[in-house]
């Protein structure tokens, strides 16, 4: 069995944003040499997510709404406990469970074994300082 | 280490619908011959899902009205700048992403290791079109 | 390739709760003796969940008041279908979904390879009754 890790870094100017990364993952694969096994992608940030969905602009304008419709930003210590310790960003740890932390990808015959218009995102939702995403592959 | 990978093939006839698809992963597990792994099943699609819940018919409807209501369905291009692409199925990626993309299933001697009301279901949301579902196991 | 296979068992005693059980998956770890691979975390029940996020009190309240706005708990099968099935707990279920099912987390040089703040959690929504989670460690 081969494993092979990578920390990709990022740091996005916004408080919000999405990042494509399929490129990167691609290029994981390539230097891990595994041609059948499965890839593991995962924010190592609580309030960051890694998902897979379309690279469509106005795709993710709409989630950005949307994602503020059911979990409004709020610094208030009043509407969220959460920001009694200092924080000012509950609702970004509510945004990162809706879009999730991970995804788990096939790799089939030494490629990323995705449908047609599956790409992989970083999610920001509490940006402005450094957050890493783990690349965990192993088969053989 | 042993790998299988199949795809599965869903043409739903109504926009949103739940297939149990629970017997089709216990197929591909005994013709993977695994005793010990993991099973991933992916959604291919972006508007489809692949998650574990009760197989209640009475539940399913729930879903689809609490799904509705924090992720309506609007053809408009003014509602959601997706449907400006050409397409009117925004709400899909939404509800996509709540149900989620892809489940883990333990492979524990040679069966699929599921508490006593797990069930796999595909979920789609954007139907009258085929898609396709992968399962990738790996083990020994 | 090693596997190793534990199933932990949880009975809360409110309908509601969270459970850090990080130590639980440290103690799986070690004695699976897998220095490279993957760790899968489920719940084995279908209104409960395990999810990763951060232990920091106040943030575990406002989870609760923010699931029961975008899910709430109503026992009356006039507005769920699933409770005509006898149950109350339609609203546990849709929790569960928003709040996920399961984590992956990558093994690196015999350590779970987590971020700063990253903690596991079991999550309840229909609890006074025992459940299980399920710990699938497959690696080298």
């Amino acid at each position: 069995m081969k494993s092979f890790t990578e920390y990709l870094t990022f740091t996005l100017p916004a408080r919000v944003g999405f990042v494509n990364i399929t490129s990167r993952l691609a290029d994981c694969l390539a230097r891990s040499r595994v041609q059948e096994g499965l890839l593991l992608c995962n924010a190592m940030h609580i309030t960051a997510s890694v998902f897979i969905n379309d690279d469509e602009p106005g795709l993710h304008e709409d989630y950005k709404r949307w994602l503020e419709r059911l979990a409004p930003f709020d610094g208030s210590p009043r509407t969220y406990q959460h920001n009694r310790s200092g924080e000012d960003n509950a609702d970004a740890h509510f945004k990162r469970q809706i879009m999730g932390r991970e995804v788990m990808i096939a790799i089939t015959a030494g490629r990323l074994d995705f449908g047609p218009w599956e790409q992989v995102f970083y999610g920001e939702f509490d940006g402005r300082r450094t957050k890493r995403v783990l690349v965990k592959i192993i088969g053989e």
